[in-house]
């Protein structure tokens, strides 16, 4: 790897009620801002995230209209549905609350409302032909990194799909790291998103494209979310384990940016967009398994994440480290209570085939993998969730 | 520290060779370039720099300008002499490649090119008033952090200051990290541009607003710094130490945004206006001797460090450790020759008190400090680069 690339965000806010600095923060996304529309879901709306965000807008003279009709992993038509909604309104901020989904959305909104491309014509890498209104994107879950990443992912129902747009106009101006946002996540949220922090972090550190600046990301994300999901998963009121996580998934988001993912990602999009599985759920799900059969390629690299994420491996060969690195894996999927069954969202035995095909045509992150899968690998990992 | 701040640049290209693919990245900046120009100094165009960013610019059809009269620690009259120049020019770009002192310039070119302020205007926090022309930023010297930081510094020769312009407007749209560039340069340069980055990095820990994010870029900007420093000035091609320095580099500039510097800088600035010396020769000098200063403020902050600069200090308490840094940067000192005399710059005895006063002026940087530092401290502390 001699050259290697890494893009992020202008301008990060961190810290316990960094929400309550918005308004302040706000001239440096745009100077002269009339009017803002704030993207969420239900929730942040019962949580009075959204009246914070109102108080200090409106303080500053500011509009402030509220859609909360982004659905969870949403679909292209949800997207444009929204959009329909807004697209004779003039805003010159979006402000982004929410998990992924929002986040995603939330920038997928910012260009469709400065150019005259549809969603469709923006799929793929690079094909966003212009800035979008500036955006400020806020996450209340510890999982996605997408606040600081230039991807956004939707769901194509009809081809069973999940595909992403990948632009540096996705990038936002402002991102705002309140750990305070996801004190009330449910257990199986903060397990599933942490554990996908986590797989974004992993993945980038043994992806083929892993470089110096990529591996600092992925490192100290592994560092912080090891040293922190189960605390945060015990007891979600413990905010510095929860300022470690939405640390550490954002690290995540940078790393992977720099460095991609690989195999798990390419496994969950199937899982996602045939079975809408949840995909922090479907990435903690194959993680381990995938990292078991990937083994035989990255014992030297999974040896080097085992100091970072607590373990003792001093006098351990590689291979013994390793093998420790994929044992704590599973330990957390017990202990978080990963779900690890593909039955109940109505997989059977008689898929597989079809969905070790469609994952196989994840080129992109495949390619990623250090450990090329051939169909027959990639269908006994799904099989394992059917056990 | 419960709410801060992190700023940096969108797109950053790193690796050996990369100036070479600046080309192809340019349209990140902006699409549509019809004109470019670049700003170094006279050396960049004898090693050839020049012409490999010419090749690539003009195969694209773009019309490329070169200024180089750039001057070591510029001052306000030399960059307004500059602009007088370009001031007509159409330019969609500025390309700045060089070392602090040119990558400063260009910044301030870009703003200048755009608003109606003079320099003078811009002299503060957040006072320029609006975006500047795009600029990609090339450091040659792995010292200054410049390249992705939001700062500026002049020179201001009849107020004998150092002073420093700050906004979000001066960050670069796309930094190179090229080591290739760094491989010739002489070896006082190597060191003193080398101790001015650990120095940002080691300020911005034991800073007063150190957080966890400036503290992650500053303890990896350690690392790679102290693996590679003595190797880089011993021998200058060794592509492996270039490459970490100059990556450590820029992390030292990450961190020093997020949690500013402290005392070594604010007795460096009266050096640099009054006498002219070298910003990185007066950091250099001055670090060990601050340090020594601070000490009993930072003993745990300090201990910290040591296993980051590859220290053995397993079984040392905090206090013990402590010391080892400092005597590792006293050691570097000698094996680098940092120049330890301001009286070959025409300091002499009865000029420390006044030297003392205009530090105790850099009150932004003082309040960094973890130890007050009064007058008389101050001077002792230049007193000892008297001896």
């Amino acid at each position: 790897m001699s050259v290697y690339r890494f893009q992020t965000v202008n301008q990060i806010i961190s810290g316990e009620n960094s929400l309550q600095s918005l308004g302040e923060h706000l001239y440096t996304v745009n100077r002269d801002i009339e009017s803002a529309l704030v993207v969420t879901q239900p929730f942040c709306l019962e949580l009075d995230f959204i009246d914070t965000i109102k108080n200090q807008l409106q303080a500053r003279g500011i509009k402030v209209d509220v859609v909360t009709d982004i659905l969870p992993e949403p679909t292209v038509s949800n997207i444009e549905r929204v959009f329909q909604d807004i697209c004779n309104e003039k805003y010159d901020v979006l402000i982004g609350i929410g998990g992924g989904s929002v986040l995603d959305a939330t920038k997928i909104l910012s260009v469709l409302k400065t150019n005259s491309q549809s969603i469709r014509d923006m799929l793929g890498t690079d094909l966003v032909e212009s800035s979008g209104i500036p955006t400020v994107l806020i996450p209340t879950t510890s999982g996605t990194g997408s606040e600081v990443t230039p991807n956004a992912i939707v769901t194509i129902p009809d081809e069973e799909l999940k595909v992403g747009i990948v632009s540096r106009f996705l990038l936002p101006k402002l991102v705002i790291l309140d750990p305070v946002l996801t004190l009330g996540l449910p257990k199986p949220i903060t397990a599933a998103t942490g554990m996908d922090a986590f797989t974004h972090s992993l993945e980038s550190f043994i992806s083929n494209k892993a470089n110096p600046m990529s591996d600092m990301f992925a490192l100290e994300s592994i560092r912080l979310i090891s040293s922190s999901i189960v605390d945060a998963y015990q007891n979600g009121a413990d905010i510095a384990a929860r300022e470690k996580m939405l640390l550490g998934s954002m690290y995540g988001g940078m790393a992977l940016t720099a460095a991609g993912t690989a195999a798990v990602h390419a496994l969950a999009y199937p899982l996602g967009g045939k079975y809408g599985i949840p995909h922090g759920e479907a990435n903690s799900m194959l993680l381990p398994h995938v990292m078991e059969v990937n083994m035989e390629a990255i014992t030297e690299r999974l040896s080097l994440v085992a100091e970072p994420m607590g373990l003792t491996v001093s006098g351990l060969t590689p291979e013994e480290a390793a093998k420790q690195v994929v044992a704590q894996i599973v330990q957390w999927t017990e202990t978080l209570n990963i779900p690890q069954n593909l039955k109940k969202y109505g997989v059977q035995e008689e898929d597989l085939s079809a969905l070790a095909v469609s994952a196989s045509k994840v080129k992109r992150l495949l390619d990623n993998n250090p450990k090329t899968l051939n169909l027959k690998e990639i269908e006994s990992i799904y099989r394992k969730l059917l056990a």
